[in-house]
């Protein structure tokens, strides 16, 4: 079966933007559907992506000193219940373990939904003194979430994480390394994924379950919709009143320390195939892209040869860092073509026997479909430099589209265009008020809202309620 | 109370190996309990040696053409059960979830013990012909196994570990795979840990559950226990057969592929612990010490140009590729000494005034206590070459161990004296039946058993049984 799998297209993203993600999923070879129903298999080409961005966002956070750890998968009930809001906030979404070695479990394990509460408990065991702080940790695991609908990579019963625990002496401190580690996530967008997050303060109703404040970063996807990518907390000293954590102060005092999380996910992996994808599949930046150099030859069967030139090559481009591959197979060549384009590889290099005669390449740009000629020295020198291009023009192609897709909305009717018809953020002068915020929500379906860093006004008024309006505030349809 | 914990003392090995064990993990800071009983919290320190362990077993795996992938952690019931020897040898372990979003499930969820069995599932979607092998997986994972007794990183309800999981067209293939990645273990003892693996095939009674032949690598600990580290196991088709994964061979008919799977854990960290350690703590090689140089100044309060010298050592030997600290806390130089001694860290340099003017450093190595004057200068230069004599020094004192307790038993009371006196590994010419390693097992508690790769014997005779011998098996009281 497989043999042919590779012919067959995929649902083009105007009939269905939502078909055409799981074709995708499926034909790029990023996931596989598994016999436990809602969670996902990571295959090889999706792992590696993830890799490459947690490898990325582990060098970062370690430069900031924050430290690995591993806590236990499973949180007794009357720990995860300590805290009112959070428990509220995951209760409909727990995985419950009742048996264990053939018994009946006196206490009823929950499987971690986020682990803030372990981490509480461990925190109020090894903190003594201001000596120790700031505690500055962090865990890359599994989590479980009893998610209702599914959708590979973007929502799932399981997904793959890290989430940052920090404990400080002050509250500025921990707002400071709150913000630092948003910080960090937009940066990502910009150099990683090659494209732009939208970073904003979520409102009090959207917030964390526990949190005092919850920054937030959200991708603009091409079907207007956003999606939120990352969230980083500033917690206060909530939890670690309910928990008990507590530590020496300088000036000799008991006092409670100020605490911050922060996460992202594997569905950052969904962001970065919706942002780039076309017709022909997946479109993926060259830093974070697993082959970011395929080489196919053409007449290989005529010309032997031309393996051994391929793997020259090959070898030259690993020595310049580059994640190459020369697929020896003995598919045809259009099969290789197709197969790399439905992969997002950014640069495929073909060559026949003419081409190797000449000692010049037939490079295509993926993200583009360019075809050039270039010398094979010239090429292989300049790599990283046709990297940083590509880069470029992709983070540039999706920057634009964002600006072309926040509307400054001061009428109802505005709003209401922008939302309805989903041509993306409507940019709005908020009250403030739950009220307006819950009316959106319902009328629109709008269940994204976000205020951004700068809040200069456009206005006074805010259109909904017809009162003063108290900050900007970003409205969207999301995911 | 935590400033205080450092001054007191841990249980000397003499008076109880397993006290000592207990003392060292949490004073070195590697691991602490957790309110999940059984379940332990992986600490920054302990944490950081598993990384280490990790990130260089993944290289040599990737350089083989192994990628990782990320199954799901819990396994349907009904999908567990599809191999017999496999469920037999699994459920008396098996965690069960029967509750998730508040709602009961239809079927129970096994969370993975270890996870052939999606694998297999998984391998019977994507394999479709002969160009589709090898199948080279691995993944890193958690997997929960209910043990009734724990101890830290030994014996856990929960663990850390890779599991490798291949496919191979041939016999050949995959038996050669299950040696080559045996091999990848034997050489991360000699070149990572700093001591000997012994190496060798298990029993039939003692294969993992499913398998045709499993081969173990073991380290002898210092109260003459072998300590299982490792697992390489060559499945043969039967996984494959009971799964229904086949392929299209290069003679147009369909076969079932040949399987491997091997596996080691965050056990590996306490193998290093008991190998290496003394009654001043944990004493670790420079290959996976998260700390391989501490600084200490002393004296600063009164010189503090002495703190920007030290910082400006710490910068060059950071330049040299060396994971360095220099602890600037207030806290004593002894305070400090005895910290980093109980943490294992293999370089520990003190500057005082009068170093400092002579540049010169006084150096103390932890593994024999060594102290010595070095130039800085030189110091810097050739700190490789120090790491290097530290390695080699402890791995010979590991190597001499384990020859000098491996005993040749050539009669039954010579077996008796070396299992019930705890000696070491009785290597023994064996008949090859169950009923002797059911006798030996039953009468002297020894539960490891391993047939090394040579198989020179050194006698005819079975001791226990007087039946003719057929191996050379080593038997060894275990953890």
């Amino acid at each position: 079966m497989g043999e042919f799998k590779k012919n067959s297209t995929i649902t083009p993203i105007e009939e269905s933007m939502s078909q055409w993600y799981s074709d995708v999923c499926l034909k790029a070879e990023l996931m596989d559907y598994s016999r436990t129903k809602g969670f996902i298999i990571y295959r090889p080409y999706g792992f590696a992506i993830w890799e490459n961005i947690k490898n990325w966002l582990d060098k970062e956070f370690k430069k900031t000193g924050i430290q690995n750890v591993y806590m236990p998968s499973l949180i007794p009930e009357s720990l995860f219940n300590l805290e009112k809001e959070h428990v509220e906030g995951f209760a409909p979404e727990c995985a419950i373990v009742t048996t264990g070695g053939n018994k009946e479990l006196d206490e009823k394990l929950i499987i971690r939904p986020t682990s803030e509460t372990l981490f509480c408990d461990h925190f109020k065991n090894v903190l003594n003194s201001y000596r120790d702080l700031p505690l500055l940790y962090n865990q890359w695991c599994n989590v479980v979430r009893w998610e209702k609908t599914t959708r590979p990579f973007l929502r799932g019963k399981e997904f793959l994480w890290q989430e940052g625990h920090t404990v400080h002496e002050t509250e500025k401190e921990a707002r400071e390394e709150t913000l630092k580690m948003l910080e960090i996530y937009r940066s990502m967008g910009e150099n990683l994924f090659a494209f732009p997050f939208v970073c904003g303060r979520k409102t009090e109703k959207e917030k964390f379950a526990g949190a005092v404040e919850t920054y937030t970063i959200e991708a603009l996807m091409p079907d207007g919709q956003a999606l939120q990518s990352g969230t980083s907390h500033y917690f206060g000293q909530g939890f670690c009143e309910k928990f008990g954590v507590k530590f020496l102060g300088k000036d000799n005092k008991i006092e409670y320390p100020y605490q911050t999380s922060f996460g992202v996910s594997t569905r950052l992996i969904g962001s970065i195939i919706m942002m780039h994808g076309d017709d022909n599949g997946l479109v993926l930046p060259p830093a974070i892209a697993p082959i970011q150099v395929v080489i196919v030859t053409v007449k290989d069967e005529k010309v032997p040869e031309l393996k051994d030139y391929a793997r020259g090559l090959k070898a030259k481009l690993e020595e310049m860092g580059v994640r190459v591959k020369y697929d020896e197979t003995d598919r045809t060549p259009g099969w290789k073509y197709a197969e790399y384009e439905m992969k997002g590889v950014p640069v495929r290099v073909s060559v026949g026997p003419r081409d190797r005669e000449n000692g010049v390449l037939e490079v295509v740009y993926r993200y583009n479909g360019e075809k050039v000629s270039i010398p094979e020295e010239e090429f292989i020198n300049s790599i990283h430099d046709i990297f940083k291009t590509i880069h470029q023009g992709m983070y540039n192609k999706a920057q634009k589209y964002l600006n072309e897709h926040i509307y400054e909305v001061h009428t109802y009717d505005e709003l209401k265009d922008v939302l309805s018809n989903g041509r993306g953020y409507a940019k709005m002068m908020w009250d403030g008020t739950r009220e307006v915020e819950d009316k959106i929500k319902e009328e629109f379906n709008a269940s994204s809202r976000c205020m951004p860093f700068d809040q200069t006004p456009f206005g006074d008024v805010d259109p909904v309620s017809g009162r003063k309006a108290k900050y900007v505030c970003l409205f969207a349809r999301s995911y």
